[in-house]
């Protein structure tokens, strides 16, 4: 298992972890399975995502602000409510193929850690890749 | 591998099964692996989110009825059209590191049931641990 | 583990690929454990839906584009900003537990590909079997 802590610049925040993922599937010397990769965070998500374009990123966080905007009515107390709906709804964890020592991504594909709450100090991603 | 059968009490609700997906790592006697959470419905949905507070639950689901609303026009024959969209969007699976013997959630963070269509007398979780 | 290829006939459209599934599932020999099918395609999408009636699936490709519309305004460069933003928001990724060496799917549940930026002339998706 490899524990991942990395700080975050933005309010909300798109950051690309794939070569991190990719060196952990290495390292855990496994050549066939699957890899987990998880975030224990309620304001944050991991997910995959087109991984070339910046633009792209934000059209992602505009378009999940349009739906879930954080200056609206919640009943939630303090002022990250829409962070946790993000969160919930872009998800916390994905499972990828292991072959031949690597994750399977598609070449235009990365996970990301979105970040719907920051800036923070630390961010945590767990990665555990299952040898089968 | 664990199944939990439970009814629920309303329309629409989040359910907390947390204590329950802890248990069922501990009782599988595995250390270290992983842990999939996976319902068999189309009308309710496993995901995490935060487990703290209830208000917060309220907004998620009045957020998703916004999004997907009950009484909007459907192709769907039968009432619960919006039931079974919300369910694709939020999932009906996630996997989640276990290290030690137990899952890794974050502090606030819970695994939950969404139920979009009840109430119901049995709704069904399976939960599988895999060592690794 | 199983790759299956296959074109797709429309911009947008919801496949259903249970049955390739559970192929490869009995084909992997493998009883107890949990199979993760992955897409590592950025404009479509794996994920479980209802598996009966057609019209939900126009529903739901419908509910997408209300949310995500094809012809708003996006930084990105290039007609299918609104595809990699589906797909994002759908997952490339589910987990489902196996059991006496077949997938649990519910009885009105499916494991569906979506296309979102088609028609194209091949698509893939992976299919991993872990025992455990």
């Amino acid at each position: 298992m490899k524990t991942l802590k990395f700080p975050t610049s933005h309010k909300t925040q798109l950051m690309d972890i794939s070569a991190e993922v990719r060196e952990a599937v290495i390292m855990s010397g496994i050549k066939e399975g699957i890899c987990v990769v998880f975030t224990p965070h309620t304001t944050g998500s991991i997910f995959l995502f087109e991984n070339a374009d910046q633009n792209l990123r934000r059209d992602l966080l505009s378009a999940l602000s349009k739906v879930i905007p954080s200056d609206a009515q919640y009943a939630h107390v303090g002022s990250n409510a829409a962070a946790h709906l993000k969160s919930s709804r872009m998800g916390a964890s994905v499972s990828i193929p292991v072959h031949e020592g690597r994750p399977m991504f598609g070449k235009w594909q990365g996970v990301f850690f979105g970040e719907f709450d920051g800036p923070r100090q630390e961010r945590e991603v767990i990665i555990k890749v299952i040898a089968g």
